[in-house]
């Protein structure tokens, strides 16, 4: 295969990707609106949702014109040392990255908003058709999100055949992703908080009630949170891995293409089988959307296998690793179902919580952290030997050349991430049927419509705890894939500079090792202040609700016409989120700066090792845990212990106030943070390399 | 100075610990008694105590005869391969370790269980008599815990003048100290959280009520985890330390012994200092014991940074590892100043906290959380930095030989723990003081006595957050040491056996990834582990309380007469307790023959590290979370945001009641089984070295 077919096999499959969104988004418009009361809500989720993102994006527009700006100036190399032109090229793929992301989350979120509405009308007919909807309101998302990632990153590449790009490219998305995450988790955590707080607790109405006049938030919270945030993250994860793969194929490859052309191959033959799974996907005669749901993950993992197979048999690629691929594929399915062992309730640990809930709150929060402990070992595990293995299988490709094994990391990471496109279609799904339960109670349309929305709501969350797992794993791949990128192009600049290069990051070392220390520390400080966010946030929305309960005449007791101002929640919402998320990551980019130029490249490999190992520990741990709260109050819920008011129950709800930003919040915004510090490492290491003379 | 010098100096110092240890029991005997109601519930802890205690001494015994048998035949090599002299003595230090940790826990208890009668009595006449007494006892403690550690290691050092023998000794001491510490940890817990749930909660009756079943229970884990299980605790880290310095100056030494007198010699004069601190220290004018406390530390750090000038300046030491031993001792003071400010309630964390309890228990835990996230990274950052500076001021020693580096390291962690005999006596002034708290209370002393035991209380609660601080740092300081050991005794063996040593622990060999990643996750699996056996344990204590309520007649009422059993509590703690730190215990040491055996010396290097960086960031989580939420719930009880019995103090229970196991059970065991898996490495070196060969 040359590189020219590979070129064009990738660009057809991504625009192959975007007609069947086309596709998808049409038959969705084109499916009945529900009536004037429900669509008038939808329309407000809808504003909400559009205020929220031209918010955010205003502001990320600004930090990323002064990133391409900084990147100009000093990246790859400060501009008054010559040649200017691959600076230019950076910040270009750099801006690039971040619009083609900010754009497959606004994609996803347009029709969300909109599908959102055609579930609610369709779930009075059933839950087949309803599904259905839902199901093609996700792929819309999904398919947008995995096309624009492989479009992005094959045109960028196949026009300046180098990693300065690629990497630009890639940081543009992560940096957008980062901000993305955390904002739309702080957003989402703080509506949904502050409307449970006030409405279920102090006031004891439903959720979800329109009365709330955080209502609305929470469910433009779920929106900007679930999908665009997701999205964006998801989109930095599958173009990170693809970089992390790219710069060590082009540092291997010498010229001959062999390494570029499988990396961008099995990728694109990722998002083909993602558009077979999602489009054969259906709904079977037990009726449960949960395998439904699961059926299409199926068929792209067999798809993929077996394609992959045959490629490396027609092309004569190097079987070594097409076998790290199909490790990283194997995996990732691993580790997904142990991570829905601890979060389902048919399982020990969300039993147990649930017992130990009657107790009261003190024992559901100790179970579940113990519980969230235990549950990164299996997690950790497999990722470790995915990774040992995959080394091990490619490094006697050239035994004299450490590279080999750690672009078998990354192609295990790419292989992994193949069945992408079927995942974010899953996760988006999640929340458009969610939001529809949110329309269906509010508008009052009825107990079938209801019912039909909680089933779909239900496997949503059931499919979630897989599918995250499976998001930590390929991200624990691919972040460790970038220390291989970092020590790739660390050497390509030494060659350049005629210094020495990095054989080893020796732990015994002690500039590694304080950059091990201190990079250990920067996960669980990046998650301390996001929440804090979300806490400080939900603050001044309780208060608001409580003014405007106070104020508003009529508003409590429900009289006819009276409607809370919903535009205020937003408002809060929205600027607190972007207040506390830029020192969040800010403080992250400054800890990498402090670390590189105090101990240059060597504290620099140390800081990522530790970035990775307690980022990982620290995301199982929040995504767990919260997963599991959540299940143990439902598992109540559904009449255990006592049922809803017993003294289970409350202990229960404590847990899961606890558990929302641990796994939505903090938990899914770790690995953005360790992915944009080491592909910031990379983009930075020739200045931490010359910094490394200094010392 | 000459070896036999520092021998003779060394065991005279210990000997007149011991002197002093014995002036003070005697001295505290002879303060008058209690009345006998008093007495009679004193000798029901005494004789809890003696009862738990001879249990898991004896359920030890077993273990360290098998262990001992165990490395008799396998350790430092298979007897089979040639001379077993080696193998004998290493069994016979590793019993004689066992043996002295177990009696300076043995030592530390009694005393405190005569001692905190003695307070009881002595605070109806004012605080600055029975602080003499609470102090005192203590210091009982912490001079016969420290001189036992100095005779040991002296001793078995002047005896057989090699690694096999300290190393020995050290894990001996430490693996008494992890089931100690993580045995009693579990025990007071399950005690503690028992008595509270159905006395406070349930019954509505106040702490240390004699008709709750559980309230002696509650007492004996006092002295069970605070006093005998810190005394093996920090009995463990200062041997460990010296034994870390130990291994790496015997391989510099050469036979002149120029760094082993040092090690000696720094560690004799920190405990000098000790002893003249604690004989100097006495309340001032201003009557408050917390000053008290400090001036005794501040005094020996004087002491200590004086007398160890003039003993480098005397003897020709060499001054960079002087400087070292410096670097240590200050930074353990700023770690303890940091750790002090998250948990302090005049500070902004815990004022947080209490103000957030307001909206509930899902607040408190939440910004607990975040906080205790955020503490950990002054102190990281103090340790990373004196690790990098001690290391890179004694590198130039010997530029071609990178132990120098680590003996630096290694001495660092020997002059923060210099100061340990002043710190375990303030740190068992704590329980017995609480406990004479207690008695007041039980025995009806009045309220004056009340207040004055209340103050003494609180004073032993502020010293020990910086206390835990300083020690966690000074573990932190000495894992990071016994790496160095670990890769100096693997190239010792390499040189025996002529194979290739280790010249570095690369992060991008895989092997040595996959040793970090899996030692990342054992901390958090042991703590899990510890947490939920407190959980199931107290969920046993709380049925037989209830039991008892409901069968004994007349016991609720506080009918005259009536007492509940208290044995069968104190039975049911024992019993869990033991049951479920083996499980844990063995996990931990599982895990590091796992990797040992599957991945050799390299996995285990890597397995160390994570094993550091991860057991670091969960103790001082732990740790600093469940001080703060403690000093939170006070805080409130202290009459504000509504004092007691308010919102925010029943969430502020909530949040003491999760931080109870992390800050006594899970935080403070973790440096322990770090400790304990750093020596089993060591130890098993030689056998790690040939598994490498295998692969």
């Amino acid at each position: 295969m040359s590189t020219t077919v590979v070129f064009v096999f990738a660009i057809a499959v991504s625009l192959l990707s975007f007609g069947v969104a086309v596709y998808f988004l049409q038959w969705v418009k084109k499916q009945p609106s529900p009536d004037k009361a429900v669509c008038e809500l939808g329309s407000l989720i809808q504003q909400g949702s559009r205020t929220f993102l031209r918010r955010e994006y205003t502001l990320l527009a600004r930090f990323a014109g002064v990133a391409a700006v900084l990147i100009a100036l000093f990246l790859p190399r400060p501009v008054w040392l010559g040649d200017y032109s691959e600076n230019l090229i950076m910040a270009a793929a750099y801006i690039l990255g971040t619009a083609v992301s900010a754009l497959a989350g606004k994609i996803g979120m347009t029709v969300a908003t909109i599908a959102n509405m055609k579930v609610a009308e369709a779930s009075s007919k059933g839950i087949k058709p309803s599904f259905l909807v839902g199901f093609r309101g996700g792929a819309v998302m999904g398919m947008a999100v995995v096309g624009a990632g492989l479009l992005g990153i094959t045109v960028v590449y196949a026009l300046i055949r180098n990693t300065t790009a690629v990497l630009g490219f890639s940081f543009g998305a992560s940096s957008l992703a980062l901000f993305a995450k955390a904002g739309g988790g702080i957003f989402t955590k703080t509506a949904d908080i502050s409307a449970d707080l006030v409405g279920k607790v102090e006031l004891g109405i439903p959720e979800d009630d329109p009365r709330n006049p955080a209502v609305i938030a929470d469910n433009v919270g779920d929106n900007v949170g679930d999908v665009a945030g997701m999205g964006a993250d998801l989109f930095d994860s599958n173009v990170a891995s693809m970089t992390a793969a790219l710069v060590m194929a082009l540092a291997l490859d010498k010229g001959e293409g062999t390494y570029t052309v499988m990396v961008l191959c099995y990728a694109a033959m990722g998002l083909l089988a993602s558009i077979i799974g999602v489009l054969v996907a259906r709904m079977g005669k037990n009726g449960s959307p949960t395998s439904a749901l699961n059926m299409g993950t199926y068929i792209t993992t067999a798809v993929f296998a077996l394609a992959t197979t045959l490629a490396t048999w027609l092309f004569g690629f190097e079987w070594r690793i097409w076998g790290a691929v199909i490790i990283g594929l194997l995996s990732g399915t691993v580790i997904g179902i142990t991570s829905e062992y601890f979060t389902s309730d048919t399982r020990k640990p969300v039993k147990y919580v649930a017992n130990a809930s009657r107790s009261g709150p003190a024992f559901t929060i100790l179970s579940g952290v113990s519980y969230g402990f235990l549950s990164i070992f299996p997690a950790i595990f497999g990722i470790a030997v995915a990774a040992m293995a995959s080394y091990l299988l490619c490094a006697p490709i050239d035994p004299s050349n450490p590279i080999y094994g750690m672009f078998g990391i990354s192609m295990a990471a790419v292989g992994m991430l193949s069945v992408v496109g079927m995942i974010v279609s899953n996760d988006a799904y999640g929340p458009i049927v969610d939001n529809a339960r949110g329309l269906v109670e509010m508008g009052g349309l009825g107990e079938k419509a209801l019912e039909v929305t909680d089933s779909l709501d239900s496997a949503g969350n059931t499919v979630k705890a897989v599918t995250k797992g499976f998001a930590i794993g390929a991200a624990g791949l691919t972040i460790i894939a970038l220390l291989g990128a970092f020590m790739s192009e660390v050497n390509t600049a030494a060659v350049e500079y005629g210094l020495e290069g990095i054989k080893n990051f020796d732990i015994l070392n002690p500039v590694v090792f304080f950059g091990l220390l201190v990079g250990t520390a920067v996960p669980a400080v990046f998650s301390a202040m996001l929440m804090l966010g979300v806490d400080r946030n939900a603050q001044r929305m309780v208060a608001e609700i409580h003014r405007q309960f106070n104020e508003i005449p009529g508003l409590k007791e429900g009289k006819e016409g009276v409607r809370p101002e919903y535009a205020k929640c937003i408002e809060i919402a929205t600027n607190g989120a972007l207040r506390e998320l830029i020192s969040a990551g800010m403080m992250a980019i400054g800890a990498t700066l402090v670390v590189g130029f105090v101990g240059g490249v060597d504290a620099v490999g140390g800081f990522l090792a530790g970035n990775i190992v307690s980022g990982l520990l620290l995301a199982l741990f929040m995504s767990n845990s919260g997963g599991l709260w959540d299940n143990a109050k439902k598992y109540v819920e559904a009449g255990n212990h006592g049922g809803k008011n017993s003294t289970a129950h409350k202990s229960a709800v404590v847990g899961d106030t606890v558990g929302d930003p641990f796994k939505d919040t903090a938990g899914p915004s770790i690995n953005t943070q360790v992915t944009v510090v080491s592909l910031m490492s990379s983009i930075m290491s020739r200045i931490f390399l010359v910094v490394r003379l200094f010392r």
